[in-house]
């Protein structure tokens, strides 16, 4: 096997990048901080696509298309956004590259060519969206607007890593305007369901749902809700965040509508975003040192099936046995490979199955087909086990639910396990420093704290969990009073 | 009606706008160049490349993602395809701004955060992915390698028309590589079937497939293959382009492979590519004074059922006969919608539905249902006629079909009456002033002629027709011999 890769006790974050490389999910490239993502990978980010969509529709929103530049006369309206968003934006400044008279066959920016308004290439919409928005909201009429846009953005980070924190990556954002607030609140949490629906559901991944504290909320905002996950490193993970904006973005863009009484109000605002980050939350999650472990629902291939020849005069009785599986298990909607290339041999073909995450591998010798039966290996538990031929594929497809309800568990023990309410500062940081995970402390509510916390230990406040039990307490670290604990962690 | 629309009499290029922006296809943006696509035309848009995805699957591409910018040393490397695109591009120097010391609450770029080599935003992406194949592909078994990519992409236009020619417009791009030239001919010609079955199976475009001439070819290919098509005025629309990219991409970026003789060996790419563009073809080719026409098999509304109430008390009777069709339509894939709204009366809905090009409208009202018929309005003919309730859903999916077959054949008639035969100077430059469409006339072959009748008279070599007749003659311009017809329009 050429394709080892370290384990995660020796090194997690090299774990990490091995796996995604290895495995076919994504490619670094030329261009700093900016990932390829590869054809295995984009079909895991396809499926994840297509099951978000098809909630975003059925809760009645549409998608629509916007421009990737925003005239920094927009970006800067808007100014909270405006600055958070700042310090990572890549600027268009020409529209023309010319020949370099002095290095021929080399091209140049031609000064010529220089924009009379520079443009930043998106790291998020609100700016070009509520400036559009103000051309189609007249009336109460008009609302709400429940738009999708899937698309590119482009934030400079300094530090990158592939799918966690790249230059740019694939996201969808959802920008919603209302007549009340009450309906922006109401939508803002509907939406923060829905991701965490598609997170535990479809994902395995267990979240919390919480409110971020002022210091963390998105950049224009009044309110950021947020799904957060844990990591089997005992990092958060934040996995996808639902915004209550307020009239921030009516106000700046001057956003208003006549409503039933013929008065103008300004519109209500939320955005929600996940991004191809989940595709790092899927790997870093349930993985382990033998490759990827996908959860079957979201897996590209959930079945693969290998055969075991014994000389080329086995091949068309295998063969022919194999495609009554292929054969049934596609018609019950299974997304089954029948792999019978010969350049490589079972072991190996076992192996690059087993770090792709393939969630089973089912495979088929004489013998096997003599008795009746095939060997059927689970990715998540690596337990192999003989099924009769009869009835494999409903077999196969129960295997596929359990595997997926085994995955889901096994990362919510881990996670419930890895949240330690502490009530004291010396063991706040050993707890950090020796376990990780999630540590669930009183805060007395100041960003001051918040700050000095962030400062002496890197845990950030990662949410204020909905539906919080109240309780009278001391502040983990000033001792001050405090009504509620908080989720502290180190994250990603 | 608020709604009405230039006439196409009138002003064919008025026309355009106003229906593509009163249909709610598209809208301008505050971005030179740059279209919003709205939610309706999202949907078509959607639904084309839902199709065009099956087909590249079922043809075996796999999509995959690559970055958005390429550093200028990459875009140069490939010269004839740098020089193509230069003076189009979008260049990032950039990566930060800063708070203007100037002008408070306003940003400025920082000049500190310069890049050290500029960023191209991809015109296409030949560049980046031959870049990034180089580290794919070591021997023969890594070939043939068939990916797809949905993007976004940016060509600096100096004057734009919504979807027809914008600054940003979305596209797949399919990179593919072969070891062998004649795989990859075969690749290139396989997709251009791909294209011309989707335009016409689908959108109800008739296409002409051919070949460019060297002046028209894509920059760096050896040979464009291209579908063209024929809107309503008579100009010709380029609806898809295969292309033959040689070994230019795999010399220019250094990619071989070992073949079976254990000897390295340059790769042979091809490229292909629509965009969204073809809603602009599909508009014009279709529509009419009243709106759109669209092909029910891509239209995101097929049926409307229009309730026309007279009382309340006519209310539940209407609505729950309304919902048995809905539910029997829902039931066999119909895209169907029931437009029970109260805020606009059902003449208005009439023609906003005219206006979107929903192919069929069903009335419902009291004495309707007393006598168990419906009204029924096609929106290709305009004819209306009276269908029993019995069985309507059937009858009504049978009509999406012969709308399908007539709006296409249509288009068919239009364009075959269309194409002109023309062996002499005088008679070419009439025919292209007083009738337009494609002339089919005589070339000598050469650029110098080409550039000639282009610069007299606008028309350009649309393409030279696959399995074009043979046939001796003499070039309608010059004189000289020609020995085959090839096509002149003028063109979007």
């Amino acid at each position: 096997m050429s394709k080892e890769i370290t384990s995660r006790s020796e090194d997690y974050s090299q774990w990490y990048n091995d796996l995604v490389l290895k495995s076919g999910l994504a490619d670094y490239s030329a261009v700093r901080g900016c990932m390829v993502i590869k054809p295995y990978g984009y079909a895991i980010w396809e499926n994840m696509r297509d099951v978000l969509d098809k909630m975003f529709k059925d809760t009645g929103h549409v998608n629509a298309y916007f421009p990737i530049f925003i005239p920094k006369s927009l970006f800067e309206a808007e100014e909270k956004n405006a600055e958070g968003f700042a310090k990572e934006c890549a600027v268009v400044t020409h529209y023309r590259l010319k020949t370099d008279p002095d290095n021929p066959g080399k091209l140049m920016v031609d000064p010529e060519a220089k924009l009379e308004e520079e443009l930043v290439v998106r790291p998020t919409s609100e700016a070009i969206i509520w400036n559009t928005y103000k051309g189609w909201i007249q009336s109460y009429r008009d609302l709400p607007i429940l738009v999708n846009q899937w698309a590119n953005v482009v934030r400079w980070e300094m530090r990158t890593r592939l799918f966690l924190r790249t230059a740019e990556f694939l996201w969808q954002e959802g920008h919603t305007a209302h007549a009340t607030k009450e309906e922006a609140i109401t939508e803002t949490e509907q939406m923060l369901e829905v991701y965490a629906r598609f997170a535990e559901e479809w994902m395995a991944l267990p979240v919390v749902k919480g409110i971020k504290t002022a210091n963390e909320r998105f950049a224009g905002a009044d309110e950021t809700y947020c799904i957060e996950a844990l990591m089997q490193d005992g990092k958060a993970l934040q996995a996808g965040t639902s915004h209550f904006l307020g009239q921030n973005f009516a106000k700046a863009f001057d956003v208003t509508y006549v409503n039933r009484e013929n008065k103008p109000e300004y519109v209500w605002a939320t955005s929600w975003g996940v991004s191809t980050r989940l595709m790092g939350a899927l790997v870093m999650a349930h993985s382990d040192d033998d490759g990827l472990i996908l959860p079957p629902k979201l897996a590209p291939i959930q079945v693969v099936l290998v055969p075991i020849y014994k000389g080329p005069e086995s091949k068309p009785l295998i063969d022919s046995k194999a495609q009554e599986i292929v054969s049934a298990l596609k018609a019950a909607g299974v997304k089954v490979k029948f792999d019978d290339s010969d350049n490589s041999r079972p072991g190996w073909k076992f192996a690059e199955y087993e770090m792709k995450g393939v969630p089973v591998r089912v495979a088929l010798g004489l013998r096997d087909i003599e008795q009746g039966v095939a060997e059927v290996a689970r990715r998540d538990t690596k337990e192999k086990q003989t099924m009769p031929l009869e009835g494999l594929s409903e077999k196969l497809i129960a295997l596929l639910e359990e595997i997926q309800q085994n995955i889901y568990l096994k990362a919510l023990q881990f996670r419930n396990d890895q949240i330690t309410a502490v009530d004291d500062w010396a063991q706040f940081q050993q707890v950090l420093d020796e376990k990780a995970g999630f540590v669930s402390a009183h805060w007395d509510g100041t960003p001051e704290t918040e700050e000095k916390i962030k400062e002496l230990t890197k845990a950030t406040i990662r949410c204020i969990p909905l539906n919080n039990t109240q309780e009278a307490g001391k502040c983990v670290y000033s001792g001050n009073p405090s009504s509620q604990r908080v989720l502290f962690a180190r994250a990603y």
